[in-house]
């Protein structure tokens, strides 16, 4: 990954765009500076495609570094790359240091306004660029950014002739997919990693609440699992609890066939190297159980050995937008998880809709709006489209809300059985399996299509 | 008609829905109540299909009574007829009787939120409506309404299944079509109904200007066009200059064939009737010709004989909302048009984008933003797109922004080439031209397709 960043960083350059802060009303017209990094090594104008990354919910220099394919195939496509920053994360922030400050500011972090700025820029590229007027553009992007390619040609489907949706969960919405799958594949991850592994973690709830429940324990705990902050009563032995479900979670997204460094550095399938140290029998003490989780979450935590203790209030790195994202979550991207500690390896947890509409009201002052994702971008209803590639890891807890089967010709799903969240937009390595490469290869067999399509009907 | 619309508002209900009023953002968590009429008497449940006008700028009981097409085939479609009105105009205002207070209330009147209103209510009719759930709704609209219609089913085909687009210039936007075609067809309305018809009116503009360049001139004009307000001054005259402009540009609209009352009260092919009173040669006087300028008026202005005077701050019928509809054109609607004296039966005056904003900034502040339709609903590039007719009629100088080809199988032109301003919504008239009952056949043949596709997809 080093090198490859380098080389990224070598070649891109970064610019501003200046865009309106509201597309859908003409009250609020003041402009802000969107950022995007373009890279025109290998584009062959005039007219060579361009591939565009619909960015997420964080620093787009992260991202960038993170899809080392786009880089890998523009080459032997003779395409432009292009990295378009979402609106209030990284530098593009609509009101600058105020862009989170209360509702009002945060009014137009909408995944239609990102979707009107992406379009808004690459018409405006198209014009202002010479070669680029006839130029196709592909929408890549992974995870939310996936969500956004996928609807991008959904809804522009006059600016993009084609999505790469990778790991892009557009069905993790309110009555489209039960809430439980996604932890179901994260129990089936550690399941399949290491002997009695999910078994281990289901039991460690209980544990951690036997252990907690004395001041001793308490402080037993916080030593045992090096916490930056003492836990010091239930309250936080539940707060613990969370970070440490989410821990497992986030282990699940990245369990890559190699060493990387995505959510955290990490070794090459991370979750095996968990488990090595949760692999007790049934007979295993609580306290001896915890030492095994401490010593997993610290695969996690700490692989490089440089941290001094935990931090329970962070679980992954800061390139993503937590706020956010949060906020996203509290307005449009209403996603219903659910836990039954069968299925699962979790503490049983119902969705509640009411509960969630209710701290979001407490915190952001706004609420969401359950049905509304659906019914603006289709739901399980989206046969109409075209050219949308909607790729999936079968190790991915996302899976459970993408599109793992073909909806018509050229709405096609590509599955990656050993893949996490979006490998096939990594840079391609030694340790790859075969499902990934030819995911990868798939993939680009499509673009060259659309982008052939393309030629036909500018010249017909 | 009056019968026809007795029968109309007989069987339909008149229905009130709480909606959002802003759909793109949080902050604003208000509801307002929007009216739509509801028919169910030939509607075949469970299952039958919907048709769904998308109202546009104006009362939508008026639309209702305009549109007699979906009354006379909703028996042989067992189809439910809905009328939605569009936000701001009618009975449907966000914010009461400020909704036109300012930038501030007006800053929620656009086609994305009134789509989108249309996309909430269809959805919450499917389920509430017992027997709706898997009915397919075919949008249906005409001029505005139409482009809502194409839109509608280009932005949401998870909510409709087809869309019938009657006179809908989606192409009437900067860059896509000549801003001159639309008067050249007014003026080809007005060439081919009488001696002489286009060229007297041409030669009108001058005459205005010498008789009004004294204070007698002004009073003459004054009587014998039998104005409310007198002409006093240039100024004076300039304004009616644009309201005769006005009227020559809305007899084309509804040059219909039989007597009817859309804008106003008129006799069979009103310009026929028009151009009677001006067959001159070119050896008239200036009084002479305006004489049958005022008479030609007044069979716009007063043909049910009961104006007392004529009043030039007004066009056409009061059900039409003027103001919303300027807002809306100063804002995303903005259609470039212009006249040359030569194609046109016009003054010259070019297409000025800079003087309409200021314009636009000084009544609303706000400014129009010229190329956002064009990216937001496609512009010319919209072959992805399925099950959309386009019908124009070759008299309506709408057709000149319209789709009037084959741009696929599926995105479909029908032409009326005696047809005005959507002729074929209308109730069929034993006066009716053969084209436009053959474009309504051919309309019914295609809302059948669809609706046979969507139950094959159900059920699949």
């Amino acid at each position: 990954m080093g090198l490859s960043s380098l080389k990224l960083l070598f070649y891109f350059v970064s610019c501003f765009y200046l865009i309106q802060i509201d597309h859908f009303g003409f009250l609020e017209d003041g402009t802000f500076k969107q950022r995007y990094l373009m890279a025109d090594k290998h584009w062959k104008q005039p007219g060579g495609p361009v591939l565009f990354y619909t960015g997420n919910e964080g620093d787009i220099t992260w991202f960038c570094n993170n899809t080392g394919f786009m880089w890998e195939i523009a080459e032997e496509l003779g395409a432009m790359l292009v990295f378009a920053e979402h609106r209030y994360y990284g530098e593009s922030l609509p009101f600058g240091p105020d862009s989170y400050r209360g509702s009002k500011h945060l009014n137009y972090l909408t995944s239609e306004q990102a979707l009107a700025d992406f379009a808004v820029l690459i018409q405006d590229l198209k014009s202002t660029l010479p070669g680029a007027q006839h130029s196709p553009v592909i929408a890549v992007g992974g995870s939310y950014g996936g969500m956004l390619s996928a609807w991008f040609r959904m809804k522009y489907p006059n600016i993009v002739v084609g999505a790469l949706a990778s790991s892009a969960p557009i069905w993790q919405f309110p009555g489209m997919v039960p809430c439980g799958d996604f932890y179901k594949i994260v129990t089936q991850d550690f399941a399949r990693s290491g002997y009695n592994c999910d078994a281990n973690i289901r039991k460690s709830w209980k544990a951690i609440e036997n252990v907690s429940s004395t001041a001793a324990g308490l402080q037993w705990m916080t030593e045992e699992f090096s916490l930056c902050t003492p836990l010091k009563n239930k309250n936080d032995a539940f707060g613990f609890k969370n970070w440490l479900q989410e821990t497992w979670v986030n282990l699940a997204m990245v369990d890559y066939p190699y060493e990387a460094n995505f959510l955290q550095p990490l070794p090459r399938w991370p979750i095996q190297v968990v488990c090595k140290y949760l692999a007790f029998d049934s007979t295993v003490s609580d306290y001896q159980l915890l030492r095994g989780v401490s010593q997993a979450a610290k695969v996690y935590y700490n692989y490089t050995g440089s941290s001094s203790c935990l931090n329970t209030s962070q679980t992954a790195t800061g390139s993503l937008g937590f706020l956010g994202w949060y906020y996203q979550a509290c307005t449009e991207m209403v996603m219903p998880m659910c836990t039954d500690g069968v299925h699962d390896m979790f503490e049983p947890e119902e969705w509640n809709f009411q509960a969630f509409s209710d701290e979001c009201n407490i915190i952001f002052g706004v609420r969401p709006r359950a049905d509304w994702a659906g019914t603006v971008y289709g739901g399980k209803d989206i046969t109409s489209h075209s050219n949308i590639i909607f790729s999936n890891g079968g190790l991915d807890p996302w899976s459970a809300g993408g599109v793992t089967y073909n909806i018509t010709d050229s709405l096609v799903s590509i599955m990656i059985p050993d893949g996490a969240h979006h490998l096939d937009l990594r840079y391609s390595n030694d340790h790859d399996p075969p499902s990934v490469r030819a995911a990868r290869a798939l993939e680009v067999k499509y673009f060259r299509e659309w982008i052939k399509q393309a030629k036909k009907s500018s010249t017909s």
